[in-house]
């Protein structure tokens, strides 16, 4: 589960126009997942990048497991069915392997001609939640199993209690909740959870506040990838530190998706499968967490407050 | 709202015989809202002492606000209002001011004639979840306000999704949000989220750790009431401990629902809305917050981690 890429364009400085070259790279790299979203905006890119990697041979479609993203805006059942398709047609292929609801947030539907992706806000520039409960969303993402418009169907950013409702209902579980997870925020509670539900986590965000840091964004943490545990024991085992976050989430049996637009770290982060940290050195990477969450939609408006 | 008295058992070291005597005292003393549950195993000694209290003229029935809460073992929707019939019963009156469901949590039902209250385990020992969606506990509550069982409906121990997804289906609004907050635990996301919801927030253990220390539970931690930071503020306004932690909590727009068995301090509690804390004080306070919290479910079975 080491050889994935996201697509995430959060703190990405990789331009849309570089996204196709990248994918096209990674596959070529050996990167076989590739972790997509609605919000991210480049699903057309991603979708050439493949394209190029089939025609060439690198490739099959089979090959790939391809994630996407079911955004806020898109909640009602049948927006939701209908952006699921919109979505493969902008990637140019007819099933995801896994289609996540991204957040356990309903916002108003604002037209894909007017805007796409929507992100936060309406056309007016304020956040506007609306009330379509994650139940009937959930309904929406068992059907698209159903008609194997998504092989797999998840969520992302849910926590204790919705996830645990979630697993009330469901007439298809979720197999995998995908939550940002790095040393400063260990989620150790609900990886707990997850184990005793069965749902596999995928962990963002493992190289911590980096690309946060590069968008001027959370400079009051020091990066990860720079702090002294961190370094001391990549030095260690003469590995960057990329390599020790991403080993310390594989060890413990999380699937992660780091994004590089630097074609050498990226090969470099496929290499966390032939070492092993201590148990010692696990331990003092997990003591580093202080509970800091990057990505909180509650920034935006109290109204998100979704992690409260 | 400060006038307000919980009859929590956990940490309590009243014995259950002297319940009524404690009720019957706190109203006599002044208070007027009685905060119980169904898992306090003391419904019948409360409403002895509010009997009492009646008897003796010292209160009507509408002056006080009585409280309880649905058990996690009965939140299928028809055990939902039999229980809530029966805890009437119980208490000796026709109506609770406010029913809330106790945790975002159902459990297997236990025969009330079995054992009751049931706590977190089955008759094997073990807790036992179940699939009962909040949704259709939620309908119970709802009925139960339209039949004039429960005057108010609400929640506790629900936090940020879980809350909001709420009311995205609620045809009744939750009224009240009981949530553990203390200047350890001060929770000012779901504040926030609270106050954009328009639901009210009830803080319990606003003394912190102190009944649980007793206990003999979460010793690391010191106490709030002997905190430096407490104790000085307290010197200062010529107060006891409790008195600014109730302060802290009310100034904010709080309800609170302390507890003692000691009369003296049950009076003092009641003085709470004479003296204020100044900004400096307020934020001191806050600034002990460590996100620690006493009562986590997750503590018994990692199935239960609803703060995950």
């Amino acid at each position: 589960m080491a050889t994935t890429i996201t697509l995430k364009r959060t703190g990405d400085k990789v331009p849309r126009s570089e996204c196709a070259e990248i994918v096209y790279k990674a596959l070529k790299a050996g990167y076989r997942l590739l972790d997509g979203a609605g919000d991210y905006g480049n699903e057309i890119e991603a979708g050439e990048g493949l394209a190029r990697a089939i025609k060439e041979g690198i490739v099959k479609r089979e090959d790939v497991f391809i994630t996407s993203k079911l955004w806020n805006t898109f909640h009602e059942k049948q927006r939701a069915k209908d952006i699921a398709r919109h979505q493969l047609e902008l990637w140019g292929i007819d099933y995801f392997d896994l289609y996540l609801i991204h957040f356990p947030i309903s916002l108003e539907y604002v037209e894909p001609s007017a805007k796409y992706p929507p992100e936060w806000w309406g056309l007016d520039g304020a956040p506007h939640p609306t009330k379509v409960p994650i139940q009937e969303t959930w309904t929406a993402m068992e059907e698209l199993a159903d008609e194997g418009i998504a092989k797999n169907i998840g969520v992302s950013n849910f926590q204790g209690s919705i996830l645990i409702d979630l697993f009330r209902y469901a007439r298809i579980e979720p197999q995998v909740l995908q939550v940002e997870l790095h040393p400063y925020l260990t989620q150790e509670s609900l990886v707990a959870l997850s184990k005793t539900l069965g749902i596999a986590v995928t962990a963002y965000s493992s190289l911590g506040p980096q690309s946060w840091l590069e968008l001027g964004m959370h400079t009051k943490t020091p990066g990860l990838l720079t702090h002294d545990t961190v370094t001391s024991i990549a030095k260690t085992h003469s590995r960057s530190s990329a390599q020790i976050l991403l080993r310390w989430a594989v060890q413990q049996g999380l699937a992660v998706i780091p994004k590089s637009s630097n074609h050498d770290r990226l090969l470099q982060n496929l290499q966390v499968t032939d070492f092993s940290l201590s148990e010692e050195e696990t331990k003092a990477l997990s003591a580093l967490n202080i509970n800091y969450r990057l990505n909180d939609p509650q920034t935006i408006h109290p109204a998100l407050g979704i992690f409260a």
